[in-house]
């Protein structure tokens, strides 16, 4: 009679923020599951309230939070889903951030500053996520500031699929937009093909003294298919000069591919009126209709994201599905 | 020759979000100090960025942070600001909330909810806050979610002056607007001068079955001033409901008096269309133009702040301040 | 032939200390299981010692301890019993304590007092403990002490039902005892059915100055059955006071139901002196022979306790229990 | 204007738990303080309270408590005394425990024990403490316990002073009751000058096969003065029957020298009876009145604690107090 | 459809370090399992780099690494692999230390020492290890340094054995080479079937008074088999030295049995110069080709090592394996 | 009489490792104080040992260490040193690392790897570290992975003064030596006058289809002065191929510089060969003589760590130091 016996069992459980409702159902559709139904709304001075109406205990629970404007909510909302878990006994809680924000205040630029970046991970880990799932870091070291397991997916391999399918026999050079991300650009000109690469050097231009920078082309880009990459599109200042460099060099044709297209005002403006050919982005972030113009194209994450749930929910390799560099 | 010695000194600076800078302004004032220069504002996705133009190495730093709605973006920015303090060296950070956010989530009401009360307790710590200073807790046990100390300040004395001063002289009941308040309006009857207490239980009413749910006065209210009393005013509802049995029950007046005023919408309507004789609350949080109306007073919380920093970066007593009750 | 498999069994293992042995042996029989032998005893010096006669590596472990007087002494051995577990690799340690110890210390009441409260949700989270299970806490804030998930049972039920079948009938007023559980007893009121509410509220005497305090019932109890309710008896002073008021104000009758029985002296003699038609409790609490009266009824909570640890092994959702208020 | 500047004061503070007054007060004494006044008492049902009736802000706070039977209710009121001291802004906590209690359980004798000796520690870590200051550890090793400073005095030179002093000129022999305080009998023969040391082996006697244990003397004690020295008399047996097993050999005189004297029933009775010519100890835990016999010796360890803390107030260095082995 | 469900599996993954890969490979194969394959090297600046080949996710680690000279290589490489395991998903982490580094500073022997043998403990909570199992530790106290369960494994039994089947039949005594070790001896004299033991006095010689120390032998050892025992042997000099005093003193003969053979420089030569007819210890510590002579004998620790791990997966008790004593 | 008080004293007391004592002395005279003796020595089995021969209570500690191989030795011996420093009651500690070790370890490159840099941050924080004081650290974002203030001094300045006053007048550009460092190229080029920028691009040649990896150069080097920056020169491979790209593609001239100068083998040999006109470096690292050759220049750090001391001791500004950029 003494102690009591059975068999654990384990069930995934899949729940939603409310930012960016459309890429969690999608998910769900590639897991076959359901979001899990829950009370969530707003209070009138602004607090937010959730209480899931299944309970949870025991659960593996993966919760996704997609990070446009205003962001703040946004985090607020997915750390209270989190404590929400923590106290209904939830087993494990992977929060899913396919933009991981205040990803760029990841240091000190100047003294005086926070890190913001790390606050995040610190923030999350203290409201009760065992491990973080996200897509594409600004800078990959952000995965050393949680305390625990990150998968850190990348998409590049989604985008580069499809310049490959669309411009794969173009002379195609990679062109990092500033001086940043050449390492980036480095490793998409390998996964194209081995193609040469480009950057963009802002600097004070010694010949109009009275002007304060000019972009640089460094590389050889004349006649050729410039594909611009970075790994998100903020207000669009940078990538739309970028590309106005490129064609005042020569450059054939741009194409403009990132994986975070957060698009704040003037972007849409901006990239819609620039001369590129295509501007491919992906749905870590909603992209509303107001946003969308029309050489923009957006590839799903939602595929990528469910795979790697259900390898996480398995203990099966999240690795694998990138070829070794997850 | 070998170690090298000195005095320390010590030095107060005080920070401000931008939530409500006029209470930190007129706190400064009260300190005789200036509120530390810095660069906050948010970039175009909603990211709150701070940088200190000043050291603040070593310094007692205080940050004053309101949390009026969006009361999410407040706290982030509040949080950022601590993790700056933390980072740049400051030797102890003061979390000032005069309204404390995410109050009413003290404890689950029904299973799978969070306490974020608890949460917001813990996101300061983590962030890198020392203490907690706050005004009228939603309930006192709040002081016991931060690990730390909490200095716990009441404003009952500053709006039970004014009442005093006003209606010293009337018959006064106070009246809690709702069963969970009774204890509350138990001390303010004790400041106030040993008057009686009723309270307003909401019931179903046998009478009417189809209807939901009636206001019955608890305690006689029948010809006397009713002094209505609450921690803070969200949408109004409640409060005016609480105006309406009084009066229906023969009460001579009703005045209102409470120390947050959140006045989410219709606050203003509501409260401005019942027959309140005086709606008092004080500037823990903004109270913006277009949200006062004829018969509300204002009254500063800012000299109790003010006494209380002093007191705190002196060590000296802020116990008594208040009379051993703080 | 590389990496071992299997498959991962759960057992369940009640513990006991020494404060409550037969709450202990109730439950167990609920859960048809045996409460694991142990050495348990308290050396010369006043220490305790503990050692488990059975392996405890990777048993969901359920502690049981009450908190009768010496309360310090049943403190420190479940503390001790956690720790004992933790080392010996227990999987999962859930701390039950049917009454919450140090409950009413959870808030400073003045300032430079402890919360206590929170003091022992963290001693057993330090000592090892994953989750607390108990009943009918003073505060439902207490909840939020512990950092991590608390199932928060009510044994309101448990009363009411007995009150139901033995009063229903009457015309019942339930009755705060002071300020501060009118909440609760508007709680009640709705479980016996829409019942009004009263309270007693302490104050000066204004017609006999030199009288310190008086108890003022605030609501209409004439003729009626008063149930006077209460989360804890200690030592009985204001509930019999309260009951003797109600009497005096022409209450037909008066029944005390309480949760926690605590019964220090002279709780006993001033029970069973009062004028109360019956006075009921639950053994959350141990309630010896000589604590014990002629018109006392205790009511078992283990069965409670007993359905929600199969719940909490099992993975089931405590909150079904409580009709979602747990 | 703008930042508050001053220089910072720092001041000592000394409390006192209720275990044993007379030590407090006479460390008080030593150090020309008094002792912080305080309310602090016992509720009905065994629930400690404290409140200090002084501001302890900012204050360097030294906390003394004793560690006699009843151990958990000492225990429990020194960590209360520790929060209230936390959360009213004490800028350093010390511990002082001249017994450090549960010292023996400092390990696992058998699987499924606990490690209590730990547990204290990080319990007083928990509620607050920042450093412990205790006499004379059961092993050493549990000031690697705390997560923190621990200042180690040592008693033995109190003691040795006072044999030095009255046996100086007797052949001594140090002697240890059992096999486990061999090294500490042979620190002790140092500080006596260089003396023969042996001790009591306790084993199964090999010509009496029904008889359990045989204290065997491995040494040369007769005709000389033994000094049996321990670090603690719990009941006495263990030393008393050294004692006899000494003077059954040949001994010339023994006397008994430990720091720590529990004299735990019976003790007493034991001690005097034997044929000790002297028992020695200090007075870390209070020897109150009945406890007492003839040739017992009660030496003071408040000069040394009241030097050890003017130390720790003034930055100095304790280890110069004890020829550089604290 | 809503969550997705599934039945845990539990799998074993041994992971070893470099210090003693024989040793690792030994346990394997006992335990029927291969190390895990990775890439494990050193770069040119002395930095460490593991990658695991395999997936971690969800497994049960196991983790050896010895610890010979250069110690804190081999600490480094253990931590490494432990955190790349935790953020590797594992799901519970062991560190297997046959012998525990800096064991021997386990307490400050002055002030402003550290405590190395804590911060062992903690470096390793904090890189990610859930469970130590180790053997033999230098003092038993150290399973408290660590927060957390630790299983201690004593080896000598497996060292007992071979004593008891070559030496069985001779007049042992069992020897301390100091006073720190006499308990450890009387363990030993236990099982080896209730000897007489004896141990090593160190002091100053009062009749040579420019000679440091002498090594007086207190205990009966004429014409008797010693038996020198002790948890470790390093450079050797305590223990031969040990010997030599034991044979001066008219010892038949001297066998040293110690758990963890360190042989640091000069320790072979000391060993294999001094009389003892046969020394004796185990594999906890690779012992070189260049380190062994003539009358070494090394038992292996492996089939130990294997037991426990398997054990610990299967949630056996590993108190068991020790007659109740580990 | 009642408390005691008194004026705080702070002073500054420095310490050093083993690792590079000369660049510790030479920060010592530039603060006019010595090393604080000790004791600091290994044991024959690699154990480091370590005590202050002065009192550390309430001292400002900056403890040094260099990171030359063997780097896992340092590392620990820096561990011990702060563990000593917080059980000797340091009041704060700042671990100074002029090299942050396992710099290169701060992301997962692959899965399963560890963050070792991470590591790093937490085993110092665990240890006792309160800060970290680094110089030029391989990514901004490991400021990050510790929790507390980090001061990252830039040596940047020290070189470039150096190039300018030698260089200055001829036809710079500014070369990464791969795609990761042009950020950093860029951030020299400004400080050296606006000059123009290179990197090396290594890619797979598409005319030499068997030779795996060609150094293409992107940017204009022709007939000018190539200064080759990096952060570290470790074995110097692709600095020393970054050279002979650059020449072979026409510039006039190489100068090399980079703040840490591993120089592990074959690392001089390779830097002396190759035909740069200059190799410069600063002592973050000990440069001993045979790793020296005819055109290497080292310049001093020191001066600079010990305005950065003097700072953090004053609570100044270190930013001030730097331009707002440190």
């Amino acid at each position: 009679m003494s102690p009591k016996s059975g068999t654990p069992k384990k069930n995934l459980m899949l729940f939603s923020g409310r930012s960016h409702v459309e890429l969690a159902e999608e998910v769900a559709k590639h897991l076959n599951v359901t979001i899990t139904p829950q009370t969530l709304h707003t209070f009138a001075n602004g607090e937010v309230y959730v209480r899931y109406q299944e309970s949870v205990r025991g659960t593996d629970a993966f919760v996704i939070q997609s990070y446009p404007n205003p962001i703040n909510e946004w985090i607020m909302e997915q750390l209270i889903m989190v404590d929400a878990l923590k106290r209904g006994s939830a087993k494990r809680i992977t929060v899913i951030m396919p933009f991981y924000p205040y990803s760029r205040q990841d240091k000190k630029h100047k003294g005086r500053e926070p890190i913001s970046a790390r606050l995040i991970a610190d923030l999350f880990k203290t409201a009760g996520a065992d491990r973080i799932l996200t897509v594409d870091l600004h800078t990959a070291q952000i995965q050393g500031f949680f305390d625990g397991p990150v998968d850190h997916l990348l998409a590049q391999t989604v985008l580069a699929d499809h310049i490959n399918e669309t411009y794969g026999d173009a002379d195609i050079t990679v062109v990092s937009p500033d001086s940043g991300r050449v390492r980036l650009a480095e490793k998409w000109a390998q996964q194209l093909g081995d193609r040469p690469i480009a950057f963009i050097h802002k600097t004070r231009d010694p010949d109009k003294p009275n002007q304060a920078v000019a972009n640089r082309v460094v590389g050889h880009v004349r006649g050729r298919l410039c594909v611009l990459i970075d790994d998100m599109i903020d207000t669009g200042g940078t990538i739309t000069k970028a590309a106005d460099a490129l064609l005042a060099e020569g450059a054939a044709d741009v194409v403009i591919a990132s994986t975070h297209g957060i698009l704040s005002d003037p972007a849409t403006e901006r990239l819609s009126r620039c001369n590129a050919r295509e501007v491919i982005v992906t749905n870590t972030l909603p992209i509303p209709e107001e946003k969308r113009f029309g050489n923009l194209t957006v590839l799903s994450i939602a595929p990528l994201l469910a795979r790697a749930i259900q390898e996480v929910f398995e203990d099966g390799s999240v690795t694998s599905l990138f070829d070794g560099s997850a």
